[in-house]
């Protein structure tokens, strides 16, 4: 691990100062002399703030750096997961080739730990979870991958995923995902039922998809609610998207938040622009652990997306409808902080004895860096500069 | 005006081709010879579209090229309102100096006309006008700037305004504009009859700002469509935001639109993230005239926002949940022919007698380029060349 000497630094734009870091670990805040082997690096008073987290991804799917994939499908969710399934091997979607330029860039535009869903299918088998440990490994020391082994087709409407599932966790997926238990499975027990059995078994967290809307996806949480209880799995469960708390229902959602609370659940959100999302603000009043994520980018789903935490907090803040400095600070928060409470990391943050992985941010307070999205000056991971002004020091493929 | 030989574009990405322009027109597509004394410029294969418009800004707004403007204050309209116009001046928002940022900014990344908004009242005057005015004759021949005689602070509510109104009107102000009769003015008979009764006077159409929502917008909706009926103005509308339109009642919606198109309303689109948005196909599909804009920028109202249209048709996209490259094409419709619609511009468009006004884009196809929002290669007004690069001939002061 490394040594630095950070100077002329704000964290979290406050009062400039160096940052000491000592064996890839911050060693202290204040003023101080190199010594003579050690490497520094002038901050210019940029703001600094911990590594960015995009704790909902999927580094499988990105068309990211090849031809335009021109896409006038029907905009139906079971079309769309099939029509993936079935082509990304002749559309060239190699997950290692790709994974590699989505996890570059979300490193070069300031993250340090990335949660990526990956499919897991009947047709690829574990093969795309193989492509992207490749790239976990190629990228150590640059950012961390941690794997979500995600059922995208199905689990009970397609026969053989269980078993891909338990053999993926067996593997060493440290997280299960599900999707739509009503409705890409029309089976929310079964499929709930089956989910928290392996994850029991393997004794990992759950991380489910959950689109469905309004009264489904709110009595689909509550069959969650039921099982976290049965399973004693408070803190270890995330619901991603969780698009029923965007429902106009202001009590029903208060009453979900409370049991979200109570029960430790996560919340994942991308801010999905045009889909009824759970309000950030709300969640943080009712004390709950709420991450930020890319989600898909420019894939067979949809042309939309950038491998970018800060401009996601751009996106989340827009479509919550934030304005204010203290809730732009907030977003900056779900993109950063909250992906690591939601990831459980240990020593993150910018304080001394953490791990020294964070971001340089350009601007004059924290609203500002979040609602320019400039070139990071430089990201520095484990101790050491990883990207400057955008790039990262490893090319992508 | 101006002569070029614009080579190697691609019209709407359509095949490559030489573009003649002689005089500040075009003259031709196809291959052309150089005479001696007309400018060559290579396009490099990029994409060509008639120049981009911002059809509903606030170029007396904006706080950009100032220190980072901190806004903690609370999120009610009236107040932002009030704010705003108690501050504008000892904030250093002096309208010409701020337009000239707002406006060059715009032209740099490809928009050949503003529709601006500006605010009108008992305190300001037409000062602010004015200061719009000088920026529009600084910036003939680059962009060029219409202005919508806004009572930001109501009309009912705020004695003295309606005179103020009229006498911009009587020096020039191409539109009327208005703004929320119940929400602000409380008073929806009282605003809307004074406006009809001024625009018939003086001969202007009118645009209105309608952040009402659901029932409340709906029915202000039908009282402006009563007096467009009553004085005769069919095509001479446009209401700006129309959030009712967003509302969920999806056969109520029908019927507004349907009157919309009947009397050949035009609506203007900010794609607003946070609020309920018309939705561009459905109005596409009813024949409704249909433009965007980018709205207030960084102004003391929020942090959001930058002078980029194809930013804007990016925000836009989103929010309508569009994905399709067809789609995707039409959003760029609609920040460009959309606007020159809404704004009835003549000669508008890539068409042999048109002018040239048009701006170059990176991308394979228009989908790509609406979704990667790369600097404009080369803005062209009047057959001469006024940004590079996202840079634009004349400096921002
Ligand atoms: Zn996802
Ligand atoms: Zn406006």
């Amino acid at each position: 691990m490394h040594d630095l000497l950070l100077r002329n630094v704000r964290p979290m734009a406050g009062e400039s100062c160096d940052i000491l870091i000592r064996n890839g670990k911050i060693a202290g805040f204040g003023t101080f002399e190199a010594d003579g082997a050690m490497p520094v690096e002038d901050g210019q008073g940029a703001i600094i703030a911990p590594g960015l987290i995009d704790a909902h991804t999927h580094l499988d799917k990105t068309t990211w750096g090849m031809p335009w994939h021109v896409n006038n499908r029907a905009a139906i969710l079971r079309g769309r997961i099939d029509f993936e399934r079935e082509n990304r091997k002749q559309i060239g979607i190699d997950p290692h080739r790709q994974s590699m330029r989505h996890a570059i860039g979300l490193a070069a535009n300031g993250a340090s730990h990335i949660r990526s869903h990956v499919d897991i299918d009947t047709t690829h088998g574990l093969s795309l979870v193989e492509g992207i440990w490749q790239t976990r490994d190629a990228l150590k020391g640059i950012i961390d991958i941690e794997i979500v082994a995600f059922p995208q087709s199905g689990v009970m409407v397609m026969p053989g995923t269980v078993e891909l599932l338990d053999e993926a966790l067996r593997q060493g997926c440290e997280v299960l995902g599900g999707i739509d238990p009503c409705g890409i499975d029309r089976d929310p027990k079964g499929q709930l039922d089956i989910l928290f059995a392996l994850a029991v078994k393997h004794g990992v967290d759950i991380d489910i998809h959950l689109h469905e809307t309004g009264d489904l996806g709110a009595f689909t949480m509550e069959l969650i609610f039921e099982r976290i209880r049965a399973n004693g799995m408070e803190g270890r469960v995330a619901i991603s998207h969780a698009f029923a708390l965007g429902m106009n229902d202001y009590l029903r959602v208060g009453k979900l938040i409370d049991e979200i609370a109570r029960l430790d659940v996560a919340i994942l959100t991308t801010g999905a622009p045009s889909a009824t999302v759970p309000s950030i603000m709300r969640l943080k009043e009712a004390g709950v652990r709420v991450g930020g994520g890319c989600d898909g980018i420019q894939d067979t789903w949809g042309p939309w997306g950038q491998p970018d935490m800060l401009d996601r907090a751009k996106i989340i803040g827009m479509k919550n409808g934030l304005r204010s400095d203290i809730e732009l600070a907030h977003v900056l928060h779900v993109v950063s902080q909250g992906g690591a409470d939601v990831m459980r990391l240990k020593d993150y943050g910018l304080a001394i004895g953490c791990n020294a992985d964070f971001t340089l941010l350009t601007g004059e307070t924290l609203a500002h860096a979040v609602v320019d999205v400039a070139p990071r000056p430089m990201v520095v991971k484990g101790g050491r500069v990883v990207a400057r002004q955008g790039k990262a020091i490893v090319e992508m493929p």
